[in-house]
């Protein structure tokens, strides 16, 4: 399970990293709180944020789940490709957000393989 | 424990879903990223996926401590509330926001109905 | 690691209490679903929610590894923090946002100490 708490940390650190990146770009481009909108590259950048939350309480379930009821090991691969994604995501959604595919799909593959596998090795189980 | 598993990739394939219904109503209505507003049935599925994630970040850790501490298969039971209880409010909140009341207690309810059940579980067992 | 479900559930509580009060904000300023913008004390709650929200995806995950990982006590002792730094949070925030940096930062770092020991537990843990 190592490498379940090391991606899950990754993971977070990662989200963390972008919530800061979030807060600096409020203040660079005066966008006072609580208002959201005001400035496109704020904006873009606080919705890669919230994408990424709404990835994340996916990823770490399946996870874990995964870890728990499959392969620990291929699950922090798998892991490793979100993270990747969310990163990609990133680069894509600040430049052009209608290049975001690429990246979304790298991160959003990933929990849905995690749940799959989770359900065909518990269907496999009770065979 | 099988049957919180079950349950808990149910709840994050109903979140799962209801991401890709704001994505392609998103795409239909036009609205633009990083925007958030300017077509009002995409504001109701982007608030009722939102709601639906601010839920799912307390059923989740209720579900697995009730079924550690409580009874994993009333949990799950709980738990097919809450799922049935966001397809009502989601079916609500796109017709008509004012009369979404119900689909929320059917799965508001179930996640403190989880903590106070665990709560109480630990006090009988400190007697 | 009774000590974590109490500090888990107690989080969760202060979380859905705050939902509560978004509610309850947008009943009284009569702020219309599905829109999140219109009256300024509303829109600084719902902020708080969603801060709220951001800060307990990382803080759950962290708080749980570290009980496994290194010490229960001490993780409940810093999860105490987090969990009045997110009221002091909120105070701040309702009273004037520009002030918010206290509670932010109590519920910020802890999330962040309790990641650092993990990683550092499990690094001594291989020597």
């Amino acid at each position: 399970m190592e490498a379940t708490v090391i991606i899950t940390i990754l993971a977070l650190a990662q989200f963390i990293l972008f919530g800061i990146q979030v807060g600096s770009m409020r203040a660079r481009h005066e966008v006072k709180a609580p208002a959201v909108t005001g400035h496109e590259e704020f904006e873009r950048m606080n919705r890669v944020h919230l994408n990424t939350m709404e990835q994340l309480v996916v990823l770490l379930p399946a996870l874990w789940i995964h870890a728990q009821y499959a392969n620990p090991l291929w699950g922090a691969l798998i892991g490793l490709v979100y993270i990747v994604g969310r990163f990609v995501y990133r680069a894509e959604y600040l430049k052009d957000p209608t290049t975001r595919s690429l990246g979304f799909s790298m991160s959003f593959v990933p929990s849905v393989v995690l749940l799959i596998w989770v359900l065909v090795a518990m269907g496999l189980n009770m065979i």
